[in-house]
């Protein structure tokens, strides 16, 4: 498994005319060989070789890399200078590939080394391995969707008058640790009435009234990889001029949802979303892409927008998340995460998303 | 008082040889302007000029700087060529500071725009400049360890059978907030027993048991600035052993902080109590630096190891933590933040640090 995810990263380094890569996301050293290690503000980096020497670079303090890792690995301390160690076991005479993260305070000093080198920002090379999940990875997405579908059901049953939205958030923080997540993809978001005008309102202590819209937008994360998914709901009565926008929105997802197969622009999958919501009159009111990659990140690098030069391919996975957000009154946003199949895609969420009245 | 932090700021560009910097930090923007954002993935930049036409650079997308904020905006939008916008911007011609984590994504694209710019690692000069606090920061840093002594009796008196490590740190946390603290600095570490031998250790589920040694390091972080403690303590019952060890791990806290004056080599701190705690036998079991620097961030850059090359300054603020780690069976650590006044030192914290029997 990690071979070929090697090979896929240098398949395209070999299309940018690249020898050598190195890569320092933890999360794509482990996706690459499986070793785990969060080095802070220690270096740690991969280097992938066309001919195959790929080379892991540790810290003595880090733990030992497990016996299938496929590189040599060449350790150092903290008092030694290990850019020097770096830059004397790479090609100095070779383009040198980057990912898109790694600091000023290594990437400056290994030039000063090794002058003669050309840096080439290189990242898509590993982002582009990562946005296509192979099919153990969308297993994981899957299992980490179900326990999102099983939450959302047991926050719309929590919902009760007097309730707050922080004790709605910390309520599903709860059941998915008693699901037995690692933790959240990201701080649940709930927000009602008013506040859900706001698309990255922060649960507060604004009580649920009747008539309120409730917006919940959640995701764990399970052995890595992460969940996201928004519902939102009515709270005992609801305004039709609010229901009407809430079908509108769910017609947006999912027409462009009806959209996904590989070779479809991403951005036309946008444009779509956006079309249909314009022609009610309420285009000014979604003010956000539709969508973002998702893996061992909440967001990963790509986006569903209206500038995304992205292609669907099978095994991408994304949000596809339309929104409307009416300042001062109101707000819906319905969301799922949808894979790219050979013919289509499959929608990982499962909970209803027409619109209910709940209490 | 921005004004003055930029001024120190630009003296160490002096310094260096520098007309121009790029500084990134979010933290150090706020430091030096007063506006504060988070710009996650999004470009955020501030130059500093020698010739005083400071510049930010703005995502479209950012809130507005209030009045105060002393240099020019540039405003970009997601849609634009910022970086191209950026180049245009600064001196094509001279030298180029660089702040330390300034991504390669940012940073390698602006190299291939001004190709005739020497990029140059200046973290230093904005990272020197807020190692030394100035008399506001002091008094923010003093208010904050203040929380942290107030919390930590609260904690000690908190414990009893049955308790577990997870259960403490929660109490901890929801303490800060009831001390109106913007979050912690670090989530608390508990450590009973055993478990403390891990200067590292995640607090778990793990009981406390008669005997135990109880490790709580801890910090909150009050209007932006961290405090950071730790205190250890025995329940119900101490082997005489292990009480020994604390009081020479408190010797080498006193015996270290004692020797703090403006002038002091931070390695030399580092050395008297390593030395101290080896005297007596342990030295291997001291497996890490004396202290770091803190502020805005739990770990400010800057240490107090073997291998620091910091004087120090009147203004600096960093820890002072010893500690003996006996795998499988105790540890012990007693750690103070100490701030470098013109004559010595003033210890931010004052929970007593002798052990104490509780429960």
């Amino acid at each position: 498994m990690y071979q070929a995810r090697i090979e896929t990263v240098l398949a395209s380094m070999r299309e940018m005319g690249l020898e050598q890569m190195l890569i320092s996301d933890p999360d794509s050293i482990w996706y690459l060989t499986g070793y785990d290690v969060s080095p802070f503000e220690r270096l740690l980096v991969l280097c992938l070789r066309q001919d195959g020497r790929h080379t892991l670079f540790l810290n003595r303090l880090f733990p030992p890399p497990g016996e299938g890792v496929p590189c040599r690995q060449v350790w150092f301390s903290d008092s030694d200078d290990y850019l020097s160690i770096l830059a004397s076991q790479v090609d100095a005479g070779r383009d040198m590939g980057i990912d898109k993260d790694w600091p000023a305070r290594f990437l400056l000093p290994l030039m000063e080394r090794n002058p003669g080198c050309r840096y080439v920002l290189a990242s898509s090379c590993v982002d582009g391995a990562r946005a296509c999940k192979d099919p153990v990875e969308q297993q994981l997405m899957r299992v980490s969707s179900q326990i999102n579908d099983t939450v959302m059901e047991r926050a719309a049953a929590f919902l009760r008058a007097g309730i707050t939205e922080r004790e709605v958030s910390e309520y599903i923080v709860s059941q998915y640790a008693a699901e037995g997540c690692d933790q959240v993809s990201f701080h649940p978001m709930t927000a009602f009435g008013p506040n859900a005008a706001d698309p990255h309102h922060e649960a507060d202590g604004t009580v649920l009234q009747e008539g309120d819209c409730v917006v919940i937008d959640m995701g764990c994360r399970k052995d890595r990889y992460c969940s996201d998914m928004t519902r939102t709901f009515f709270f005992r009565s609801a305004d039709p001029k609010y229901t009407a926008i809430h079908d509108l929105v769910r017609e947006a997802n999912e027409l462009a949802e009806s959209m996904v197969r590989p070779g479809v622009p991403l951005k036309e999958l946008d444009r779509a979303a956006r079309d249909h919501i314009a022609a009610a009159g309420y285009g000014d009111y979604f003010t956000h892409r539709l969508g973002h990659f998702i893996g061992q990140t909440e967001h990963e690098q790509g986006d569903v927008s209206s500038v995304s030069p992205i292609i669907a391919k099978p095994g991408m996975i994304f949000s596809i998340e339309p929104g409307v957000y009416l300042p001062g009154q109101f707000g819906v946003r319905v969301e799922d995460l949808v894979l790219v199949t050979e013919t289509g895609c499959e929608v990982l969420n499962h909970v209803d998303k027409r619109w209910r009245i709940l209490g």
